[in-house]
Parts: C-alpha cells; structure tokens; sequence
C-alpha cells in the first residue's frame, strides 16, 4: 500500500525513506536506458525530497495554473531525479519512467517542455538559473503572484559566468521570490570541481551579490527543511549551498570519480543497498490563487513614415515597439544597456513597467527572456547584433524549449562605420537562421520595420529582427503589411536582364544600381527578400525563369546569408540562372559607412560592376 | 620642449599634468573624428598616466620582445585614451592620432592588433579580462616569465559573467602577475550602472575569488600609485577598484549622462578647461631579460588506425593531440571540463604542463586560448560542438584579433543519441563558417583526423575541427595527408547518374547508401567533403557536370552546413545539375544514434529514397 508523504511530514525517516526511494529510482532509469547520470542525481535527493514534499506548492494536474511555483533544474543532467520526483508525484507511471531516454518517450536524456511540467530545456549547464530569473522576474515585477521559483543548481555549473550573471541581477533587483539550491557534490564530470566541498568563497560570492546565503549539510533532511523556511523568509533571493554526495547511499560510486554520467555497474545491488523499491507516495501542496494585477497602460498610436523620409530602421524598431506595447499588454521589452542605441528606450519611455534593463549581460537578457515567455508574456530583446552573439547557446537552448522569444539585433553590417568590426554584426543571420524554427527579418525601410515588428508579435517562436544604424529612406507606404515568408519584387519589367536581390541598407543600393544599370540598357529586377527565413522561393524561382541572371547583395560574410539562402532555392532547382553573391569578404575597419561598403563592393557601384561582368546572353 | 616623466616621476602635479595632457588628446582625438569616447577616456587618466609612467616595463620600439609587460583595455572603447598614451610614449605622432577612426587609419573606433602594441582586439565588453588571463596563464605556467599583465577594465562590464569567469579562474590558479583595474567612472552608456560608486559589493565577490583587492579614488595619483605597488607585492591577482568620474576635468561632461561615445559638442572650451594641449613625454621602463623556460617533453609517436577498425574521430583528436604536443613544443590545450569526453585528456596524460582545465567556462576557454596565442602558442580548445556556441563571440572577436586558434567540437549531430537535443551540435558548422578567415573541418575517420589536426596545427588561424560520438570504421590509410581545402572523390566510375557527398558520419552513410544504388542499377559517386570552408569547388563543379543529380546529407540543420556550401558553388556556376539538401529539419530527441538519422532521413536508406525520387534522366 502507498503510503502518503506530505507537508505535515516532518519525520525524518520517513523523509529519508522518500530520498531513498528517489534514489533508487533513478538508479532504475539509467539502468533501464543503459545511459544517463544516475549519481547526479543520487546526491539531490534529500534536497528535492524536502521541496516535493514539504514546500513545493503546484498543482500536477493543472500545470498552466498561474499560481504554481516553478521548479527549474538547472542541472539537466540530474533528469532521472526529475522523473522519479513525477512519479512519487503520481504524474508518470513507473512504465514511462523506464521509457527514459528511448525513441519517442517523454524521458529525454534531458529534460524539455514535452513534459508539462517542465519550463524549458536544461541540459547546456549555466542556464536554468538565469532563466529562473526572468521566471521570478514576471511575478514579482508584471503579474505581482506570490509564486516561488525554486531552481536546482550544480556545483560545476557555478563556473559559468551565466550564473553569476543570474546572482548579480536578482540580487540587485532583490527577486525574494527566488531560490537557488545549489547541489554541491565535489565532483565534475572529469573530477573536483574548483572548489570541491569549500563552500564559503561561492557563499561571500553570492553574498556580495547581495543574497541571503547559507551553507548547509545537503543530506541532512532538517537542515535542508530549515533551510528551506529561512529561504522563503527572505525578501532577497535565497541560496542554499548544500554540500552533498555524488552517489550517495551506493558505495561503489559514492563520492567516487568516473562514475560520471553513466549507468551503475550492477543496479539490482546497488538498489539492495538503498534499501529496495519503494513505492511513496507525495502530496503535493495545491498553489494559491493567482491574483491577476493590472498594469498601467499608455496609448500609443502606431507609427508611420512619409515615402522619402529618412529614418533608421532601429529607429522604427523603438517606435514599432512602443506601439505594440500599447496594441497587446503581454509585450514586454528587455535591453542590454544600449536601449537609446537600439531605442529600446522609447517602449521604456511609454511602458515603464514592461520595461527591463538588463545591463551588459546578454546571456542574462535572453535568459530571462525565455523567462519571461515561460509566464506567457511576449518579450521583445535587442541589443547590438554582434553582441547577440554572446547569448548564442541561450539562443540555440531556447528554440529546444519551443520558446516564443523576439530579438532585435541594431548596427549590423559594415554600414555603421566608424566603431569598426568589433562592432559590426556580420554573421548574425548565419547564426540566427541556424536556430531550429527560427524566423530571420531584415527591413529596409520605417514602416516596413513596423509590419514586421507587428507580424513578430504575432508568430509564436524564435524570430530575429535585423535593424540599420543609418538611416534609410521610406520605400513603402504606411500601414502597408508584410508577410513573414513573404518578399516585394520592388521593380520589374518584361525585359529584365538581371535580378538584383538585397534587404535592409543593401536594397537601396540595388536600386541605385538598377538606376544605373538601366540607364546602360540593362533593366533589372530588384528584389526585397526582407524575410530572409523562411524565404520566399516561388518568387526567386520566378525570377530565375525570367532573368538571365541573379545577384545577391548583402552587408553580412559570404557565409550562410541571403546568398546562401537563394542559392539553397536555386540549387534545389533545375535553372541554369548563375548567381553573384556579393557580400563582406575582407575584414572591416573603421571608416565611413559609404566608403565601408564600396570596399566591400556592396553599394551600387560594386552591383553594377558584378552586373557588367556576368555575361547576360 | 618636451618634458620626460619616467618611473622617478613622483611629484603629483606632473602626473596630474601628464593625465590632463590624455585628457586633452582623448578629446582632440575623438573631435578630429568626430565620434569616439572621449569621456569613458578621461575617467582613466591618472590611472594610466601612473601605470605608463611608473610601472609599465615595455620596449615600444620591440613590442615581439618576451619581456614586455601587457596592457590589455579590456574597455575598449577608451581607444582614445590609448592612442593619447601611444603618443605620449612616443610611438606614434600627433598626426597620427588625429586619424582616429578614419577610413585606412591604424586609430580604429577600437583597438585592434593592426597596432603592434595590442595584443588583441578589444570592443566587446567583458572579454579583455578573460584574454588576459589566458596571457598571464602563459607566463606563470609555462614560461615562468615575470612579466605582468595590465588590463584596465569598465565597470559596465563587470555586468557580463565572462568578467567573473575571470576573476574565479585567476583566483584560483593564483596568477600574480595579473592586475585588474576597473576604472569605476559609475556612468554606462545609457545610464548609471548598477552599483554606481558602490565598489563594496564587487570588491566582495573579487575576494571571494581569491584577489587581493583595494577600492581607491582613481583621481588621486598618490593613491593609484600606492596600489600599483602593493599589487605587484601580491602572489594572488590583484583587483583595483578605482572610483573616477566620467568626463573628468570639463565640467560639460563630468559625471553627466548622454555623454557616452560622443565627441565633446565644444572640444576647444574642454581643451582649455583642461588646460591646454601638452608635450609631456613618457620615458617607459625597459622590461628585463626574458627567460625562456623549457617544459618536460614527452615522445608520442603518430597513431595510426588499421583499415576498417572502428574508432571515434574524438578518440583520434585525443591520440593526434598527444602526438601534436611532442612534435610541436608549442602546442598547448585546454579544456572545458569534458576531456574524457572530447578525449583532450590523452594530451593531458603526455604534456601535462601544457594542458589548461578550464572547467565549465567556455568563454574562459576560449579567451584563455586567445591570450596563450599572443604569447606565440598554439592552443587547441575543446569541449562539445554544442556548448562552443556559449563562447561565440570569443571566436567573432578572436578573428578580428587575427588570433591563431585551433577549436574542437566533439557529440556533433543527432548521431549523440540519447542524450537529447542540448548536446547535439547542429548548428556549429553554420556558426563557425561565418568567422572571417576561418577552417571548418569534418573528419569521418580516424586517420583523416590525425592528418587534419595536423594541418590545423600548421595553419595559422582560427580553424575548427567537428568530432562524431561514436566509432566509425577507418577508411583511409595510416599516414595519408589531407589538406586544407580539399576533398576526396571516394567512390567514382564513368557512368555515375548522382553524386553524394558527405562528411564524418555521413560520409558512411553515402557509401552505404552507394552499394544500395549499384544494386538497384544506379551508379553513385562518393565525394568526402572533410573540408567544408574553404570548399573543393573544382570537385564539386567537376561532379555536376559528371553526374545528373547531387545530394549533400549532413548531421547538422540545413542552413549554413554543407548542403548550402556546395549550393553557393553550384549557383555561383551555370550548372543545371539540381541538388538535394538532406539535413536535419525536425526537433530530435533522445534515442538510439541509427535511430536518430533515420528519422531525420540522413542515413543510407534516407538517401537511397532521396536518389530514387531525383528524376535521372
């Protein structure tokens, strides 16, 4: 007969019994998979038995209600943990616990969303505790709940700036809603961690941080209960630094190196020595009630442009955002201090309370993004294109976790000028189009950037927004919409010799060069291909049926851009249509953002020299 | 007539003299640009105008010679401030500093190594301090010289966890020959940073590090030189904080916001607010004798693998590793925690003093590997393929600082298996093809592996090799040589109707997938595609018109890799040879590795269905 552990629990055997029971489960799983990290979780399992059954307020039947606390393991690896917790939670079976790590089972290697239960996707160490942050962000700064964000961190992951980047915000925010465990077992996946079992220099780290910090015996189930109620007496974020066992409870792998990530050499007796199957049960406490806040709101119109006027397209990206602040009230807006560079600063400007500062932590801006998103709101990130680059694992992890997460990335390409290369984003859509269903957006012109920015709030998932430092002049009409997926043939005729394929700066030199090129006798067909992911191929194919030859024209490398991406169409094709690509090949300097892109050989004088030198017969 | 300021200087006002002469050169710098940072610059003065004068040891007319000093301004931005010092010291002239930022000049917006006398380029915040480490790495641990490393740090970026990634790893090494000055001016770009003035908390954490750490008034010489001193006393790292204000010294800008990166608006008023232009000049002390130590060498001979032995080409990086450091004393690798997984820990058992753990840090990682290149090594970073995108713009700056880096990505693709989707590198070939100048390359055995590293070892550059999980059979002969850029056409006849190309694990799976079509009566060409950038276009174009159809299959998504390579080539062309592009385009899961490629269509039964559909007539 099941028997029953719940918040009035306080014994400590029976408590024990749990953690054994967790224990010997996880054993159970990576047995049956023949893989997995078995003695990672072994060392959590008085840590979580504690917060399962004592703390935890969630509600397994509904895991969309508002009012549940959040638990994130930040240290994936320890999945089998996390299975043996859902199934002393009755959530799963002990049948779909084995199914751990198999083709098509909801027990991946590491955890992911196909699970309801679960936020996002860890596994890529440093990550979950960041984007707890922007969990306990939403309800303490947006929705003003009183759930918890109760966050299982490793030792070996305290090495990844990531998690300091996580300390210092939440800290300096003071998220009270906050909790991180972090199981500290000495040992890495090759051998000690730096620290091993010396907890203080992370402890005086996480103090400075500004949290309230303790050092606990991670086994000692009324340690870890006491430790769990000072926790949420704290109105800082809380850290537990528990120093446990990898292993533990099993003397061929306790405290042992390379016992890493692999199965138990001979389960049954390892399962004998924790005292055999047992079958508790946990009750788990039912959340609160949410209380919905509300939050001011600011009207504002949307933006529009004359045809001609010039403006950046970051520009339009900040007054776009704004507008859509206004237009749905689950937009959120998170910067990395270069919000009056990205304009950011004009949501902050209408929207305060929507607004988040991140600082120059990008790892932590996405983070907390996906955060964000977890709770339902629609955040919109930006910071430098090239600075994006920092978050990219955040990035690749978030598309894992079916995350709805915007980025805007301002001042790519050679077109800034002066800053030089290490400011210029040359490989962010390579980057970002090689994200899992990610979307890839490159606007040329104000209104257009707005259509977009709309049409991003709109789709559910990773999309990117590529925006200019300089201005451009307004090609299309206000309120005209786009289509992600879509593209504009922005000039065509019957006679078109070449097709002239740019988006953002280099689709006006296009144009300039089709100027050019037509008053040479050579008309040409221009093309928009502003999304750039997914792209528009009936269009190209069109045009390589009708022109004799294709170029591309992008501020970006050769490698995995707009080029690339309509040579992938035409390939798959059976056209004999050539294709020019011609993008940044040389190393940028400083200079000014014309002469920069002659010497690349992207403005119009390098499009109608490339176009000089096809043959067009 | 100019007046010397040397190490004997230490009359206060002359230094003050010499940081306003920095001072007035940052502004007429950032004036004759009209752009910059003048007032990040100024924040700096008296403490560069200390270090300079007092305690940098540095031959400006040899900067190759070993024992110079560094200087690394990981605030990059403050690139006025250096071109001011460059000119005090004598190195350049006044002419040249008022070509900052212009198109041609070796003044760029931020320092790059087009200037002898820095080390890397600098830019993006919060990797100065890492690459410094990686320098002072090498001089503690294996030149055993004494030279020091200098690195003037914002405090904006103590907001990015790379800082603190530093911070934990010199602590912990103990590296005293590294000093940290944060240059605390309290003003970001768009506002105050967070703790503004507030050094406690930072300092705090610098301890828990294990620093020797003092907060100072950066303005007060006396002070800035009595912390200099006790720094070089200190057997640990030592961190500065120093509280300064931005725009020191013109009252328009002191301590104002919006007065980041921008000129001063009346540059001749701040100039004689300042006092006027100077000629002080800094006679900088000569750097000692260097010392070349000699590390312990272990013989290794060359592995070789038999004909058809199966071996995984991340057990072939280890072996060539360890075979690399005994033939090339100058190799050196570091790791990320994973080297009984990359198989770094086979060079880690021969070379022992040339093997860096640098623990679950991959921006330390990689930032280690940049500074140890600066002092003439050749370092070889590994860790999963997955997890070097947590370090991508380590490797976007590392090109721009023309950094001679050799990185390996091990468990690439779905064929990891089980553990799931965050391990799976697959968008790494995409990522790191869209690095200037750099080498991707994909080995499918374990010969090929060995020659390639061996290539990578001679290439000078930021090249990058991708290594498969799990063991494939040997195809090439021991001691065959592959280059950089080539190919092999593995399998070829007179009438083959397709051609397959494909690399590391794929390439198995075509010439499975080859014997299978010769049953069915369909001659297929075999192309090992090793080298994805640069690209054997010659072989690909020579195939295209060979055959009558082409199909890429890669572990990786389909943008970026190698299927959108070889379309670039075949676009760029006026083949009409169409290509089929297989790739991963699903989410992958856990589960067992054939089982994985088969479901994303990448194994020779995929392909046997890919061919059969192309029409081949």
């Amino acid at each position: 007969m099941e028997q029953a552990i719940s918040a009035e629990t306080l014994d400590r055997e029976q408590l024990h019994e749990l953690a054994q029971q967790l224990r010997v489960d996880s054993v159970r799983a990576a047995a049956a998979a023949n893989s997995g990290h078995p003695t990672s979780s072994m060392s959590a399992a008085e840590l979580t038995a504690v917060l399962y059954s004592r703390y935890l307020r969630y509600d397994f039947a509904a895991p969309d209600n508002p009012g549940n606390d959040h638990v994130v393991f930040s240290k994936g690896h320890a999945s089998p943990l996390l299975y043996a917790l859902f199934k002393a939670v009755g959530a799963i079976d002990d049948e779909e616990l084995l199914s751990f790590r198999k083709f098509g089972s909801r027990m991946e290697g590491h955890p992911t969303p196909l699970l309801p239960w679960v936020d996002v996707a860890t596994g890529s160490l440093g990550q979950g505790l960041p984007i707890a942050v922007g969990i306990a962000l939403a309800g303490q700064k947006l929705e003003r709940d009183d759930f918890r964000v109760w966050t299982l961190c490793g030792d070996s992951e305290l090495a990844e700036g990531s998690m300091w980047e996580a300390f210092e915000h939440a800290g300096y925010i003071g998220l009270g809603n906050l909790i991180a465990i972090v199981d500290v077992n000495r040992l890495g996946q090759r051998g000690p961690t730096m620290h091993e079992w010396n907890t203080g220099p992370l402890a005086e780290r996480a103090r400075g941080c500004g949290w309230d910090v303790q050092e606990i015996d991670g086994h000692d189930v009324e340690a870890v209960d006491a430790a769990y109620a000072r926790a949420l007496q704290s109105d800082r974020p809380a850290a537990i630094f528990a120093r446990t066992k990898k292993g533990r409870g099993v003397a061929a792998v306790e405290d042992r190196e390379n016992a890493h990530g692999k199965p138990l050499t001979d389960p049954q007796e390892a399962i004998e020595e924790l005292g055999g199957e047992r079958s508790l049960r946990i009750e788990v406490q039912a959340p609160p009630a949410a209380q919905p806040g509300e939050l001011p709101q600011e009207p504002v119109e949307r933006p529009s442009y004359e045809l001609g006027e010039k403006v950046a397209t970051r520009g339009a990206y900040g007054d776009a955002l704004a507008w859509l602040g206004s237009v749905d009230e689950r937009v959120v807006a998170l910067d990395g201090e270069v919000g009056n560079s990205t304009y950011a600063e004009r949501f902050l400007a209408k929207h305060p309370d929507r607004f988040f500062e991140m600082y120059i932590a990008e790892q932590q801006m996405v983070a907390a993004a996906v955060g964000l998103q977890v709770r339902g709101w629609k955040p919109f990130a930006s910071t430098f294109g090239a600075f994006l680059s920092r978050a990219y694992d955040f990035i690749r992890m978030a598309a894992i976790s079916d995350a709805d997460l915007k980025l805007c990335g301002s001042h790519v390409g050679v077109s800034i000028g002066e800053d030089g290369p290490s400011q210029m984003a040359l490989e962010d859509i390579a980057s970002l189009r090689a994200v899992h269903g990610s979307v890839v957006l490159y606007p040329c012109d104000g209104n257009q950037t707005v259509a977009l920015l709309d049409a991003m709030r709109e789709h559910r998932g990773i999309s990117y927004l590529r925006t200019t430092r300089g201005a451009t002049p307004t090609l299309y009409e206000p309120g005209e919409s786009f289509e992600i997926g879509g593209s504009r043939t922005v000039r065509a005729s019957d006679d078109d010799a070449v097709t002239l394929i740019g988006a953002g700066i280099t689709l006006h030199e296009c144009l300039k060069a089709a100027d050019e090129l037509t008053a040479k006798g050579i008309a040409a067909r221009v093309i928009d291909l502003y999304s750039v992911k997914p792209v528009d191929a009936e269009t190209l194919l069109k045009a390589a049926a009708e022109t004799k030859a294709m170029v591309t024209v992008e501020d970006h490398w050769p490698e995995g851009g707009i080029g690339e991406t309509v040579a992938g169409v035409l390939a798959g094709s059976d056209t004999s249509t050539p294709l020019t690509r011609l993008a940044v090949t040389g190393k940028p300097s400083s200079g000014p953002p014309a002469e920069l892109l002659a010497v690349a050989g992207i403005d119009a004088a390098g499009i109608v020299a490339a176009v000089e030198q096809t043959p067009l017969d």
